[in-house]
């Protein structure tokens, strides 16, 4: 077998097996229908098929088991199972490849992989989800100051901020399904690139792997990467919300901030400081952001001005792939526990929220309510902050007196407003948390309470 | 109006009206809804409604016709309508921006111009794949080589190898859907970051925009641009198409293939070569691949970390976006004709396909097909292609002599199949292209024939 | 002239003159050089050697005053010069392109370009340092707190901090001076690809515009960009630099920090909260580190795998680069008037710098130093820290009693280093600062003090 | 040792060990360094010393033996090197660190590797300019077309072509110099960020370890990564050139250009086509600049707004620095005795240059050098090239009188000047080569024939 590539230099530089046998589950399913579709098309006998099945199976067992011997020499995963499967059914195994390339075959499994993964992914994601969902029912109605260019706006509530992130995943998820949904089409029966003399059935094995339906274009089949680079993407735009997360862990861990406190086990000390307690795992977190974009920018990179149908330079889809899955994986697996067990600093976030002049906003609707253009009221709170600073005080510091000398719309009543459960009060954020946590708990196929 | 940035030189850095004014349509288009809205809610008058509609229709016009005076004093595309408003109208137009924030504003900008994009991409790129199949449909019965790595495998049909485009542009037209509709959330509402204490409704301006539904959170709505940045990848995966298409544009012009003429308003000449027919539109294409990858990867890292809500980072969501779509629109809208209009030279092309091996593998399923396991088969060509090497023939020389000291399997009805039309008749390749291109039709809602 | 894009659509594709005329003054320049050499050699006469050049200077000095008319019809910078040029003095103006190519003539634009711009770049850079070492000699003895995991660390000098960007921007001058230095050779002569059969001298040419020396390889001179790439990269990592100081200065203008302010003139306010000091400026320096690292990876995608030597894709390298420098100069002058004018709050800085463990390496080294093994001291100020904690006090409130529990080492005089003061006079940063500083103005030629 | 990693969960995705543990060498090396120095200032005694030293050495024997147990607990190469001391010295162990903290140890370490990797990748690469040069002398006088456009433009020599290669890997390797000498500045002694109150030498370990100086400022020794971007950036142009030689390798393999013959050991054959010699191994070259581009975007992205000091983030500076090197080098080690063993086809290469119109260039200068201003003459050569197209015929084909119709300028002798011979030599192009291998062997240091 394969005696094609002649030079040791050369096998060791294209070989791809010490990676690509991560596709073993997947080459072994995709060899099984294959296999099945040959004798169902009468090119092995029934006997035939069920001695390759059998054997492929007892082949996966004992990859599983790690007692499967790998061989470089034997380039890919492909060859790899092909080879030992000769060596144990001679001339039979010889047939496994009858109709087949290794073109399709590889398309096949790497589609194969994007689905699996996609469940998986999304499965992780749920479990975020989940984490956060709890978070938010926890502290429902924590205040905390939101925060827009990092200065303190306006106060909001701990629980509609964190409910963004859920959201943003909840998209997160429906593009893992798209790439997912796009990748669905099924390859093998492809060939080289155009098909064989053979009568194959691509019908037949697309059914039996439970794909939609079967290629419509041989070339484009053998051809194209596009769903892994848009499941890569979709890693990417995954880790983008997965790094601003945690740089808001870091944030709110900081003496400075001091919002939460991330649970002992999800710590880190230091080799020199040893009180230190250091938010590592948020920190890997955001910066493994760069390594996903990497890997999508490398596949771009790769099929960028590639002429059809297959060349190696495909081969290199592979590496990027399976460790952005290994990193979002790792990544989603250890926020959702570190996200069960922070313990968030009420009287920190709330005192926070009471700044001197986060209820500016607040403050020029109270005017436009009363009839004054936006732009006015505006204006005026700009003068009372003016005044404000240069007094050394905060709103809630004027008198009615200093007040009115602003403007004469204010009244008693108005005084009362200036707290900061007020103006969560006036903008119901509540009741929307509450919404938002029903239609969450919608979507996660959980009871509304 | 806007006293709030204190020095010219930070002015100009901030500045964004040079390209956010871009989005004048889609700015005026959101401030009508948020105008009818309020009135709607009582929040200003009919009339005063009335008078803004149409004062804001006026500024359209205006700018429409190149008559509106953009200021750079007022910063962004928001500043400068709203500004002019103020000026012709007074008090009126000061109301404009109640209930409010530039926040949601531009989330909501942002978002109409995603879904116009959209659609005219996705009509460009129909025009590109009707371009294709009438290449396809025109040279139907056209062989040529296929190739893999870039060696000539097999015989395969012209129509076979473009149609493969066609495929790869209908996942592309459904990338662009799925964008649209992931981005299909009005964000007006969410003010700066947390909603209005004003009885403003979200789900009036959104219905009234022809958004599915309002945001369901309005950190998330006014603090995140996934949107885009799926966008932006969907671009990248359709110029990454276009350049694959280009670089076989290019190649099969070269003097050494000469499989197609690009017609003459298409080539460009040379300033110092004046017989030179260049490919140069091809070129430029397969090259902008680049620039859009840039702007997908510089959305990536200006998001990447950033905590919430709205920061002003996010202002550098739009030249990357606007130069993206303006690029993929230019390429497509240029490869529709170009397409159209190539010269296939059908003999360059069938000769090409006549190669001395490109039969291999129809000897080798010959063999299987008579009972020979694949491996062995496959064996018995390598040995049978070494043979002719060394003698200086190709398959088609060998006698049924010579054929039979390889293999007995070998007959004389074996010597017709080698042919490139008998191969790409035993793969039944033309009624597969002819399936496809009914399908094709199909898809773009054209009749059968 | 120029009859050679025969189709308007395929015309307005490929043109560039809409953004390679910022390439006007080097074109010129060139030109100049070229049209001298001609004459020297002999292949135009003096007198129309002065023409031209006469003829020329008047034309750059058209543009600057803004009277040149470019028409895109004459696609790029080149021939719209040389088009007035004939337009103007008929057959003489004729000759100007004798013996030269667009692609020699754009890569020494490119070249020239890289050549001063590297140059301004230094300049802005040297500003900005300037600007630091003003910052860390106004404040050379401000206490704060040093920062690992965004976790205070150990008491430092404000100083010390703000001065590792002094070192980073001196790296990255070291940077632009060896991308310039790469770029330092004369392409001018190479031709299209391979010279010319004209008595030209490339020498001559190259002496007359400064470069060191004329190209070697005529097709490496006209087909590689690297030097651009180099000097994106340079780009790049200025950037990374920026948007890091950037970040830091966004966090220390936050209230919970409020190490700093920022000088009014250089924060924005909010259309909708009045009272908003945001840091705009910082943010947006921070965020276009996105579009310079897109421009590195857009020209790295755009010569990816393309075959020697000029290929029209090199079009694509002009408006990445032109737009970095532009973005990075914008950043580097803003920044450095924005740092001179910072508000340092050294009390707030100072007091962050006696957090309750701040001091713990101190303690263990004071271990040390009394021969105690690292690994063993660092165990016992563990064991401190725990111990703290649990009793609600910091180092500082431990008693001699107390601390002779955890190791006998401790004595009375050990209670007086308890302080950032001692910590910092400890490690004698103060020293260290002052060197920098000297050292620092060296580099930059200034006066010892 | 070690117990402040409490979770089992956080040990695993935060150890890095599995990668970090490539840096053995270089992190034994520093440590010999550090133990020395503190023998010398007074801080362990010469026994402890030499004890330390030794163990270090016997450590490293057996990690390059493969004896060395690795464990993941403890976290990272430094604790796993620091532990076994420990538990083979007891108490001498437990003083290697100290005043080093493992901020600065790593920075020393990815230091010293960058050196290291510096210096192999410049001899790597000098192989492969050994086999260029080996190349263009062998095949000095070949005539093959340049191509311009992919279409061919003018004769020249291949060896012309491909010294191109050899200039551009000339100014790789001083990139490659100038990332080294910046990174040449030892960090060790910085501590975690600020130094220590031990009385330690940086300067006696900087020399120690070879390198120019100690660091000038601890907080940016220890947290900055710019040495590495501007490695990988290196790194990612190198892989830019080798991309664009493999993609030339690829096409003149191809059938339709034949210009050249990979050697046997260098091709793969194909699964399903046994005839096939592909080449793989330039398609790879080729596919692996993507992942280099994707490990330089990677840590530009990690390092993008990172507040200093040290951030965990700058873990992930490692993994994609180890598989750039790895990738680089053994692309180069293959590249080299591959293009030592390609196969010239002369007779191909020759007569692809005597194309039609190929000689455009020397007809238009030819009339130059007679008096005819260059943009006249063009039109000239356009004319006759239309004409020749019509008729069907080449330049060479035409007939004096036929070239009189055109311009009066044409006489006798300018028929012979009509082949490619004459073109090269009216360039001078061999003596061009000429000069430049003489150049190339200076700069290798080779004698001149």
């Amino acid at each position: 077998m394969k005696p094609w590539i002649e030079s040791e230099m050369v096998r060791r530089f294209t070989a791809s097996v010490h990676f690509d046998r991560e596709l073993y589950r997947q080459d072994i399913q995709g060899s099984i229908a294959h296999v099945r579709m040959l004798a169902n098309q009468g090119l092995i006998s029934p006997e035939e098929s069920e001695a390759i099945v059998g054997e492929l199976q007892k082949i996966r067992e004992e990859i599983e088991e790690g007692k499967f011997e790998w061989k470089e020499e034997y380039e890919d995963v492909h060859l790899n199972v092909e080879a030992a499967l000769i060596e144990r059914l001679g001339e039979i195994g010889a047939k496994l490849h009858t109709g087949r390339s290794r073109n399709d075959q590889i398309a096949l499994d790497m589609r194969l992989y994007i689905r699996e993964a996609s469940e998986r992914v999304r499965k992780a994601i749920e479990e975020v989800q989940k984490a956060i969902l709890s978070l938010a029912e926890t502290y429902a109605d924590v205040i905390m100051p939101g925060y827009t260019h990092l200065q303190r706006a306006q106060p909001i509530l701990f629980s509609l901020h964190i409910m963004a992130y859920f959201w943003m995943l909840e998209r997160d998820k429906g593009r893992f399904s798209d790439a997912a949904r796009r990748a669905d089409e099924c390859p093998l029966g492809a060939g080289a690139l155009a098909g064989s003399t053979l009568p194959l059935s691509p019908e037949h094995v697309a059914q039996e792997l439970g794909f939609s339906r079967s290629f419509r274009n041989s070339i484009d089949a053998v051809s194209d990467r596009d769903f892994v680079i848009e499941f890569l993407a979709a890693c990417s735009i995954l880790m983008v919300h997965l790094s601003r997360l945690a740089e808001e862990l870091i944030l709110w861990s900081t003496e400075e901030f001091s919002f939460i406190e991330i649970a002992d086990p999800f710590t880190t000390g230091s080799s020199m400081m040893p009180q230190k307690r250091n938010p590592d795992v948020a920190e890997l977190i955001r910066a493994k952001s760069g390594r996903v974009f990497g890997h999508l920018l490398a596949l771009l990179t790769v099929l960028k001005g590639l002429p059809l149908s297959y060349n190696r330079d495909l081969q290199e889809d592979k590496e990027g792939l399976f460790d952005s899955v290994k990193t979002i994986l790792a990544c989603l697996e250890i926020l959702a526990p570190l996200l069960r067990t922070i313990k968030v600093n009420k009287g920190k976030m709330h005192s926070a929220a009471e700044s001197s002049f986060i209820l500016a906003t607040d403050i020029a609707e109270h005017l436009v309510a009363k009839g004054m253009p936006f732009r006015r009221a505006h204006a005026v709170v700009r003068e009372m902050a003016n005044y404000c600073r240069e007094m050394g005080k905060g709103f809630k510091d004027l008198s009615l007196e200093e007040l009115r000398t602003f403007c004469e719309l204010f009244d008693e009543s108005f005084l009362k407003r200036l707290t900061a459960e007020a103006s969560v009060k006036a903008r119901r954020l509540l009741e929307q948390v509450q919404w938002q946590i029903a239609e969450a708990k919608k979507l996660l196929g959980q009871p509304a309470h």
